[in-house]
């Protein structure tokens, strides 16, 4: 069944395969009047863009985006905006050998079982590259979020095992490490352990945490549309996420109940505020009007080059080694991923809780 | 936004609150000729009723469940199924001290800023009361399921800390437990723990683990209907649920790929199999054929007789002793929440699935 | 595959068959704040309710409609309104024959086709009890549409060929006539064809017209979620309708552009206003401001008790007289219900169309 | 909100504006082994391509459709197939004058009020450029429909009241005419009638007929999904479309039952047949296993050089005379995109029909 498709009110559909002749997305449900240019895309687009640093895959890919429609004298019109990232840089190498056995931690075996068989060049739809399509999607969805005074943003918590404690928000601090890490005495023990695991022909998990500021109490709907609910299909639905917590999360499991509670209070301005966030910014699967809060697993890169044994599709077990060019990590590219569906999501939100209340509806449409 | 349904193939639609006449569910999308009788259902429902041991609320309630509709000669129809169970146990006390204040850790402050006003006779929408519903609807889930070979399996594997190591799927065992902690020392245990915590007026966490059994391989849709993604909403729209984990999950994190990867073998019998399930079940957002294994945290009980710190709508900081019967800790009657969660999910994902192929399809409707 | 679920923002979701508990709805997506009582549903349930006039159906059913949920004080509390009414006058007589043929025009055979058996006592879920939940959904959106200033209007344009000349909305006029048909002239003439169609033990058919007033320009979607195609599939889902037609609609066809198109000008006023009507109100799609026609064809009552060939499940060809109590003409009782469903639909696409511009959600937003 | 969606197992969106850089369509749902290439799309394309004959509009559009994802091999293999028709030749001339005033019978008036603003160049998402990407989709889900023995076919039934009589599925037939109206005597009196117009400056209207064969019994959900309801949705989203009517349509409206209802028998081979089929092939909403047939009503194109009345921007009642390359009747392109459109929505029906029955689910699933 259809599966390329996420959102209600604000709603993207991507499609591409790693090999193919592209990767892109339609949003729909953009609403009128947004600036918007090619450069806005193409700034998110580079954080996730390999080859940047020795830490990423040296794979060269320019990922240039274009806009195809709904954009009219700068502006969006309210109609889908199509984009487009032409594949360029896709060695055509022999993929014979790929074809005919099952990579450990990949989809290949799950999508040969699905379809009866799978387009194997550079893992194809199931390649990391299909989140080009989220990232330009979420370049939108953030762009109409700051005009709400809204900001999404995410960071690398940790990396194999080396992790910092933050919990601001600051771009220019998360953008100085290479890991897009804001400790860079932590981003630097880093760098020491991706040599090591380089050197290894291994690879390293982590931990993506993202903050969102400036959320109006009162988005995401009872019962199944809970705000973390679909932030939580959201992110899971990035390949490589394993997990995903709330404010506290797993560690509420341990925690009594005084302990969990956050006391609100009203400031001397007379806001509600809260002495603590244990709950992540929500209650109910909707915004206290406090900073959300959650935290995504990430596992280490499935291709590795160090020997792995598997099976081939002739019925043997065999013993094979990865060749080609990949992450040692992935977070650090993941973490604009993780900010882009995190906007979307929010984003869509908000727009659903638009019809909660009928006085607000009223004075919508009796603007005159 | 309506918030309330959940599923896209196989469709749950529940309503009611608390202290309100009833709480129902209508399922739609069941297919014709599966026996369901409302026996099937209450069994279901009692694993989840409150005042069955010292350790749950001691609020009677019979919560009786009546099929209304979708059922001819003792078999679904192919209609909605509509079920309900009315509110018999609900003390009319007086709510007006509750109406004024905002309790820590509940959808209070959150329900009010969204809606201008809230039912606040016993929490509501928001209260655990909703998920009858939900439960209702597993248990006719898990009864197709059940014809196709597959089991959900829910347990208790964690509260305030102490922990089992379990990975079967008796349901014998697990309720042997008041806890449905299917290791009978820790059981005993945490019975102490619950007394202690009962006496100091406060309430404990825990983790809930499931496994599902019998899932053909192939089942989940890339990209943004995964079957992770898609269990995971499920789960985290359960209220007091702040984080779910696949597989190794968290721990993915401190990994290295050597040893987060599955290798796959062929068995004696021919059948591909894994040598382990870091995966949990799911690559790429599609079932592997093994078994899936998801854990999730369930918050302490924010309910809590102890004195608290709040706000009033006065404007006031004020203090609160929360009266009423409470559960000290939640996590034994979610656990069948979470097993319908999942049986729903993984139904409507299995129903998707049917699709995949041209040769099924043709085979399907090509059939005489 | 589920299909009793209608709408997006505002959705309604029925349940029952004709002769089962009863027959119900839930209403998920309801701002929260709208005055509802019972009072108010069942002035819309009346309108449909048989045993009024001799030309509908003789059996009695009370009708009477419960709200089960979603009303705390008065007013909506935006989580789901559950409404039901039980059945109560289902005569419980042999239905062993009916359940072994297939009656013309009737949905027993495709039913059985589709599901393998059906519950045949009194057309189970294909009766046109059904629309009870329509109706009482039509009465919460009505409300609702009142207060944005948005009237809709149904009534009977024709029946069996005697056809008025009627476009203004007068509930006053409508209600005069046993037929809602606001031509008193035309309604006895009716009256004395429907004798005739008795006596004969046959049935008639006819047009229903509705007419929305009110509604701003801008409402509805392009491409596929246009007012006028989702107010199409909404119409044509209610029984017994075999098409329908938007402003000039069929007449269309044989027109040209010069006399089709409406000419637009600037009343006195400065308002924009067209000198025609062909459109029926919705452009492109979207609503253009002025008045909202359309009618729908209502094919004669299939239950008669005129004798008819059909078939059995033996493999027989057979002749079959059908009991019972049955409407001649059922387009009286169905004026509500699409008067129902346009609302219902109305109210979605304009609570859809919210999110249009980017000025307006700031505005909304940033409120203070 | 998205509008720009069609479908729920079996998916199109689509994109692109008159004069933008181009137009497409993703597919997403379309199951893995289906034989696709670009000729057969383009096949499909080349029906609505301008410039054929002197009755349609001169505009030389090459329409070369690319396919950019989802096929490997010849063959789709489940992900989404993105398809574009990059735009040529789009004359850049001044669209100032446009710009500023509101053309009687297009959506100007109306995008202008929803949006704030559009992009005016031809027509812009309104155009009829737009269906580019429904004809793309239409060809892939014709192939799957053939692959399971049924077969989509529209024509031309009428053109400014010249009408057919006309039954039966003769591509050959139908191609013959320029008008797609298999009857070559009442097309040649339509060429003599479309000169006339054509000289006038004016334009028509018309009707297409579609019917589909080989449809299974038993496709179509209740209650709010039937089979018509869907159809009419896709058939009333093409712009220009005004009414749609299945089987006998606006005449059951004048008829008696038993002229109405349609006597099933037993045919010699114990086939379940109908002795007329005013029902269209659909009862209850679901199908009969006879053929679907409908009719839509096509409006006259709005466009056209004869001196109209309308508005200006700045407040003034004005004349204009529409200049450019434009369609005397647009009925005979619009023949592939109402074929199309029923294509893709029975297909997606199909699909959703899959999960009606607990036998054929065990049967699936428990296929060794």
């Amino acid at each position: 069944m259809a599966g390329s498709t996420f959102g209600s009110m604000f709603r993207i559909t991507t499609w591409g395969e790693s090999h193919g002749d592209g990767i892109g997305v339609v949003i729909d449900g953009c609403p009128a009047g947004l600036s918007v240019n090619e450069e806005m895309i193409q700034a998110f687009l580079d954080r996730r863009r390999p080859g940047q640093t020795r830490y990423t895959t040296q794979r060269k890919e320019a990922d240039t985006v274009k806009i195809l429609s709904g954009i009219f004298e700068g502006k969006t019109t309210g109609t889908p905006i199509s984009m487009a990232v032409m594949n360029t840089n896709q060695i055509s190498r022999d993929y014979s050998e790929i074809a005919g056995y099952y990579r450990p931690g990949h989809a290949d075996y799950t999508y040969d079982t699905k379809y009866g068989f799978r387009d194997y060049r550079g893992g194809g739809r199931s390649s990391g590259r299909e989140t080009i399509g989220r990232v330009a999607a979420g370049a939108i969805a953030s762009a109409i979020l700051k005009e709400l005074g809204i900001t999404v943003c995410a960071y690398t918590k940790s990396i194999g095992g080396i992790s910092i404690d933050y919990s601001k928000c600051s771009k220019e601090n998360i953008f100085q490490s290479p890991f897009y890490m804001p400790d860079l005495e932590a981003s630097a023990a880093t760098e020491v352990l991706m040599q090591e695991k380089i050197k290894e022909l291994n690879s390293v998990g982590g931990i993506i945490e993202c903050i969102i500021s400036g959320v109006p109490a009162g988005i995401g709907e009872p019962v199944f549309e809970k705000l973390d609910a679909n932030l939580g299909k959201a992110i899971l639905s990035i390949g490589a996420i394993k997990g995903i917590e709330f404010g506290s999360g797993f560690l509420a499991a341990e925690k009594t109940g005084i302990e969990n509670n956050d006391p609100y209070f009203y400031s001397e301005t007379g806001k509600v505020e809260k002495r603590s966030n244990n709950a992540g910014g929500i209650l109910g699967g909707i915004s206290d009007g406090s900073e959300i809060v959650f935290r995504a697993a990430v596992k280490p890169t499935a291709s590795i080059a160090m020997n792995q044994k598997t099976i081939n599709k002739e019925g043997e077990n065999i013993d094979i080694r990865i060749k080609g060019r990949h992450d040692p990590v992935i977070v650090p590219r993941a973490v604009v991923v993780v900010e882009s569906m995190a906007a979307v999501t929010l984003l869509d939100m908000l727009f659903q809780s638009m019809t909660s209340r009928m006085d607000s509806i009223v004075k919508f449409f009796r603007k005159e």
